[in-house]
């Protein structure tokens, strides 16, 4: 039926979701973060060294409004050559002249563009057990946020950028009972579960929490062992899916933020209306061998429809393209799901996004 | 044709404007700051005294989402008792359920709402000579975030609430060239000239600046002497016309918003398309005798047009409302221009929006 969509598992209101979301324009929120777990050895590729991983996000939203960032040099690269995956972002956001709404959910540098600050200060690493705070005011700032955005009345694509988000993800799903451990995608070419296992495990134990405190106090947990991201787009998702579509748009992180969706919706009594939540990631993400995706979707979403777009470099005329066929760079910046979003709402074929992105690259290089 | 629309002067764009508008929805973005200058005794009446007048911002955005304040105990008041005009702000909302943006422009103390934050600390009192700085910096962002917001094809209303805005509004204004020394509205039953006067001389002075300084460096000017709600407001104005109606929602605040804008057009060379330019504020304003709203705004705004709302609390049931009559409170937070966009969509009747206004006057006390 479409072509460039790949149905990642059972989805039982696919069919809905889609007849919902072509009938309006969308709008694209993105939530930006930075955290110190980044900064382990070895855990994030999202930037070309671990100094210049502290600016990823900053630059990556800079992009989007200036097609260059301004608070480091060039866009950030894989160390092995790709550029950041916010270049299929920003084509897909040229093709749909979707409004970009960016939310700092902390930073510890302030990206130069204009934006919805909910937090001052970058985060900690999780192994000090103590992330951040003010879980509870992030909450109701992203909550009173969607009220506001979906009187719009168009669907919204959910993105983020948070470096070194995979092991906050990682950890978020295994505090909630989910046996994730191994199963996570990466940045990276190789995995690197053993240290984002041994990262989580440091975090969990120096939090004190085990299987089940998350559901005695869900925020806190995340405040402990999470990060800020998960818990602010939790809260938009959960307010503006009574209203409108959301697409989550991401791999791992993005099912973080639906099995902290799953504690709320336990702990706290919202009524969550399921049929009009997707999540859209990347057919590189999807087949990550070193991962289990749908196995994950399964047990984390089986009510939202999870979807990965068939995006392929392979013939791309651009060889640091053509490596996100090797896994070197998967997911990030919303960029699966913006670019499911034209495929779903007809906005663009393939082709025509391809097209746009070697465009933006031969600028870029 | 408008029972409740004051044509302030000759608009020749008027019947342009209104269809362009009705064809829409719209947008309410609102942007707040805090000066010092607003702590000079007898400056302003925004707030009870002169302590919780720091306050007075932050408590107009937070009753907007949540019906009270957070920041202060209760909602500002005039120290002879008629609430803030956001009140009028907030039913004229209600009934026409607009998203409500807000951006702070610089408050010393940041209020608890979801916001765009374009500047962390508050102003400095304008007789320093040095008001704030990064105004090259606002004015981009301003100008960044006009070009997401005009995807949405929505008219805009622009708001403010800055204490102290009449006294920066007739710097700018004075700063142009304008003679409007004595001319200014107040949010004071007896307008303050001769402290309005003596401050802003103060402020040029200490500035260094003359008549014609302004456009040589339009934005160090107003960053000496002004505010930067002026810079922000008129940046967003000046892009979002090209595309959309825009309202400047206020009184003398917007006037020396205008002025702002005719300086920029000849200093930058933007073409502004005043077609798609309204000011709206309150017929207490428009009536003021202790100023001249309608010389002031054909000396400044010949192209823009230029209405107030007829508005008229002299049979409301509450005498505290009453007292808008007597000139105790005259604007604010938007509150003409919101309820000037409900009259020209033929969104509510002045009954209607009275009804809305009675109902929240009636919850909050």
């Amino acid at each position: 039926m479409f072509k460039d969509i790949i149905q990642v598992k059972n989805n039982p209101y696919f069919e809905h979701f889609v007849r919902e979301m072509k009938q309006r324009d969308g709008i694209f929120l993105c939530t930006i973060a930075t955290t110190k777990t980044a900064e382990i050895e070895g855990i994030s590729a999202a930037g070309a060294t671990p100094e210049l991983r502290r600016y990823t996000a900053q630059a990556d939203v800079e992009y989007l409004f200036y097609e260059k960032p301004l608070t480091i040099p060039e866009i950030p690269k894989n160390p092995l050559g790709p550029p950041s995956p916010v270049i299929i972002t920003k084509a897909a956001l040229n093709l749909m002249k979707l409004p970009i709404i960016i939310i700092d959910g902390g930073c510890e540098v302030k990206a130069k563009v204009p934006q919805y600050i909910f937090r001052q200060k970058g985060l900690n690493c999780i192994t000090t057990g103590n992330a951040f705070d003010d879980g509870e005011l992030l909450f109701m700032q992203a909550f009173k946020l969607a009220e506001e955005f979906s009187k719009f009345s168009r669907y919204v694509v959910l993105g983020e950028s948070v470096p070194g988000g995979t092991t906050t993800a990682l950890s978020l799903m295994t505090a909630s009972g989910i046996d994730a451990f191994g199963r996570v995608s990466s940045s990276m070419l190789e995995n690197a579960h053993d240290v984002k296992t041994m990262v989580v495990k440091r975090a969990h134990d120096a939090a004190k929490i085990n299987n089940s405190s998350i559901y005695d106090d869900p925020v806190s947990v995340v405040e402990k062992i999470g990060d800020s991201m998960q818990i602010i787009n939790a809260a938009l998702a959960m307010r503006l899916c009574n209203d409108v579509p959301v697409i989550l748009a991401g791999g791992t992180q993005m099912l973080a933020v639906i099995c902290l969706m799953n504690v709320l919706e336990k702990f706290k009594g919202y009524k969550i209306k399921w049929e009009n939540i997707s999540l859209i990631t990347t057919r590189w993400v999807f087949e990550d061998k070193t991962a289990d995706f749908k196995g994950l979707s399964e047990l984390i979403a089986p009510k939202a429809t999870v979807l990965a777009s068939a995006l392929n470099f392979s013939n791309s005329q651009f060889s640091a393209l053509q490596m996100y066929e090797k896994g070197l760079v998967k997911e990030g910046v919303g960029a699966g799901g913006l670019a499911g979003a034209g495929f779903l709402a007809g906005r663009f074929s393939f082709g025509e996004l391809m097209k746009e992105i070697e465009r933006l690259y031969d600028k870029m290089s």
